[in-house]
């Protein structure tokens, strides 16, 4: 492919235009080839995440957003499969429960953080916060924020506050050694409307039917807004949006793990280095198990 | 006393100097004027506590930090002994466990938040990362942050920073309807060498007593210069500081509950209205009560 992955990667030096970004690639990845690439990406991811856990200095925060049916489950599935469960969680934030509702927006999440050493991948995101709540505002008013009594009372200026406390708070978990990667799996709504068909005529896909997906596409431009906006305020050189063409599934797959190893590939991490003593440590051990072994005999 | 709360309080609109700031008055309060006026503050912020339960639109945040022996501890149980403890909870922040150095400095406090409709009192804060640490760095290297070996890689844009991310949290913070006040008890190099002799001398305070804090006095001019940086950096009008005089223990309690009754008149609550039907709701109530009253008979 003469595409770069960087042609995909906004980190605020360039202007973000979802209209201008497109959904689909000229050459397609067919099957065997993308399964041999991530394939590739996952023996290097896990590399990676042995050296993270063993130097304990930084963490990995990978998020995930996405229209319904643009393929964020499986794609997730894919590249952090073969990777040691021990430093490798996902977290799916559905809607707040009432106790989350109780406190900030970012309450939630910062509970499910990457430890340091670990990897973490959220499906959905606090990006929901400025996405389906934007496009229905009802939620916000679940919130019971100060001044804000019905959605009349939230204003333009609420938003771009919200990507200001967002963008803030990333910079926070940048500065303490967490390496951001968010993704916008970019779905047309023409190859949406073709998987949600799918997913009515074939019947070993109706368990992930849902009538509530067909009738957020009414509200697909709003959506888009919202993540034009959203992407454009948040995307910074420590927690950058690659935005993925998703209508070729094998595809979108390959070039998600291609920007996670571009990205984790400025953050370079190593084992430690043992201490100077360690040879002398190793001598004096090697002592303590010849006395045990003598005091065997 | 011809003294105003306001005169006490650091929002940014004015310098703080922590050596212009004196640590006692001209006039004090008796023991009995004392516990007068705190007996009226405990009532006053116990009727808030009642209308920010019902009403649930804001949370009360109170950040106590000070120097040893300025009287943290007895000013903080005076302010809430006699509020509801289901809304009302303190917390104190000692060494950080092993699984809290494993994140931000910000998510320990986090879980700590108050939720909506309650008060929290924190005894030591998210400040100290920029207080104890920054008299004893080496607190730095144990959270294996990037780029941070030794203590000699903590640069002063290393404070300068993380005062900007917590700037940056209180604000956030506020934004989601918290209301913020912070106190710095502000006790003399004498008063505390009095109070830690008591505690050398008299039996009945030996419990208190504790070596290290004789030995953190030799950092009294460091801790000095790090409260004004820290005070200076985070003083906002969402999260204003009270710098109380402490070295008279009955007239610093009072003008902290002065200072809390001050800062909630901003942010005043109220029993939430009933809806418009509540009228409709209650005859209908009746209605099934006389219903039930004759099934009985």
């Amino acid at each position: 492919m003469a595409l770069s992955i960087d042609d995909l990667r906004f980190d605020g030096s360039r202007p973000f235009y979802i209209h201008k970004t497109s959904c689909s690639l000229a050459q397609v990845l067919s099957d065997k080839a993308s399964k041999d690439i991530i394939k590739d990406h996952v023996k290097a991811l896990s590399d990676y995440q042995e050296k993270l856990f063993a130097s304990r200095r930084r963490s990995v925060l990978i998020v995930f957003q996405a229209m319904d049916a643009a393929g964020k489950d499986s794609t997730l599935e894919r590249l952090i499969t073969g990777i040691n469960p021990q430093g490798c969680q996902v977290h799916g934030f559905k809607k707040p429960t009432p106790e989350e509702l109780e406190h900030d927006f970012l309450w939630r999440v910062n509970k499910k953080l990457p430890g340091k050493g670990n990897i973490t991948v959220f499906n959905r995101s606090h990006y929901e916060e400025v996405l389906v709540t934007r496009v229905h505002p009802e939620y916000i008013t679940y919130q019971n924020l100060p001044g804000i009594k019905s959605t009349a009372d939230i204003k333009p200026a609420f938003w771009t506050n919200r990507l200001i406390n967002i963008r803030n708070y990333e910079k926070h978990l940048a500065d303490s050694g967490t390496v951001i990667i968010k993704f916008f799996l970019n779905v047309s709504k023409e190859e949406q409307k073709r998987r949600l068909m799918d997913r009515m005529n074939e019947e070993d896909k109706h368990w992930k039917f849902n009538l509530g997906d067909i009738e957020e596409r009414a509200h697909w431009e709003h959506y888009m807004s919202a993540y034009e906006e959203a992407i454009q305020a948040s995307a910074t050189p420590h927690a950058p949006w690659y935005v993925i063409p998703a209508d070729h599934k094998p595809t979108m797959r390959a070039l998600v793990g291609a920007a996670v190893m571009n990205e984790l590939a400025k953050y370079p991490v190593d084992f430690p280095q043992s201490g100077e003593n360690i040879y002398d440590d190793i001598e004096e051990a090697k002592v303590l198990f010849d006395e045990e072994q003598s005091r065997l005999k």
